[in-house]
């Protein structure tokens, strides 16, 4: 009996800072990191905004630490590119980017207001756009080795990378600017998915090969 | 003698009113509109905020007077799509369209936080994204007439059109995301202007025919 709520009292505060992120992540999603205050997040949770300062001092702590979660999803799927042979595994790993970016679609939603008032986020995403752009390099020239693809030139292949990431990047961003009541809603993930995915995979189906038996 | 100081008069509120927006404009676009009060356009003009209030009784006004003036310029441009024959021709017409971006690129840089407080934008932008996607698929319609371009499946047309009108919408949000600091400043814009036009036209480069004598 004496040690059970040792238990509890050593585990609370790893619990309360993961769903103080979790709560955060969602409401950022929900109505925008700029829309959503610290104090709203406490709110939400049934906690006092000074146990929420306890664990992330500043909303840019919770945002950072929400990046550092990002980006490791982001680099996971990444390592996949190199496993892709064919349009439909092409599709696949699209889906699965488009899936990331989803999950923390606020960064996106508010990118630039988020970039000015957060210079450490700059850099890291910086980085993530420079290994967005080689995983899809390198997924167009293997797409080509199978023959797949036609011979993309080495200049195109750049552009052609660089639209992939933008389009990717701001799929969310321009549903928004559609339909800014429910783009980023919870109930349109599978269908936002899906689009962004198709176009981006748009990007790719010009240059595949004609049909042909199993040259 | 007694009519010379009429003139100024009655012309001083029109150039008033007009010298407002162009600073809005020049603001909005330097510092993003979230960034730029009505005091800092008031001050920067030297003149107080009531007489500012005078002509533009909130910022809102001041924002769809701006896109009263975006939509005009940017229709005038789309109007020239059905004149477009040949890969030159789309070269231009794309430039154009990104040139107009550039000339109101505060509308792009925070989309997502201008909508949530502007529902009148909301359908605006609408209509314009329309007319964008309207005119990019005749577009890529004629360059098939013509030969220039490969017969694209018409579902594929339309998904190549949207990905022209978001390539073209945030190529200059993309910038920022890469270079916060200088992306969206005047000396970046023939620079800008010339990348976001090519990475456009990289999506027609694709479904050209191949070269051939004069067929």
């Amino acid at each position: 009996m004496s040690n059970a709520p040792a238990v509890p009292r050593q585990k609370a505060p790893r619990r309360t800072a993961e769903r103080i992120l979790e709560t955060s992540l969602a409401l950022f999603n929900r109505y925008g990191e700029p829309n959503a205050s610290t104090n709203m997040i406490a709110a939400e949770l049934n906690i006092s905004p000074g146990n929420l300062y306890y664990h992330y001092p500043a909303k840019e702590a919770l945002v950072n630490t929400l990046v550092d979660r990002f980006e490791h999803a982001m680099q996971q799927v990444l390592a996949q590119a190199t496993g892709v042979r064919h349009l439909d595994g092409a599709g696949s790993f699209l889906g699965l980017l488009m899936a990331q970016i989803w999950d923390y679609r606020f960064l996106y939603r508010d990118l630039s207001d988020l970039l000015t008032r957060n210079r450490q986020l700059e850099q890291r995403l910086d980085r993530l756009f420079d290994l967005q752009q080689q995983a899809l390099e390198q997924l167009v020239q293997q797409l080509q080795q199978t023959g797949t693809l036609r011979p993309v030139p080495a200049e195109q292949r750049t552009t052609l990378a660089t639209n992939l990431v933008l389009l990717l990047s701001y799929w969310l961003s321009y549903e928004y600017a559609r339909h800014p009541r429910s783009a980023l809603e919870p109930q349109n993930q599978d269908a936002a998915i899906t689009r962004g995915t198709a176009q981006a995979l748009a990007l790719l189906l010009p240059w595949q090969t004609a049909a042909r038996p199993d040259a």
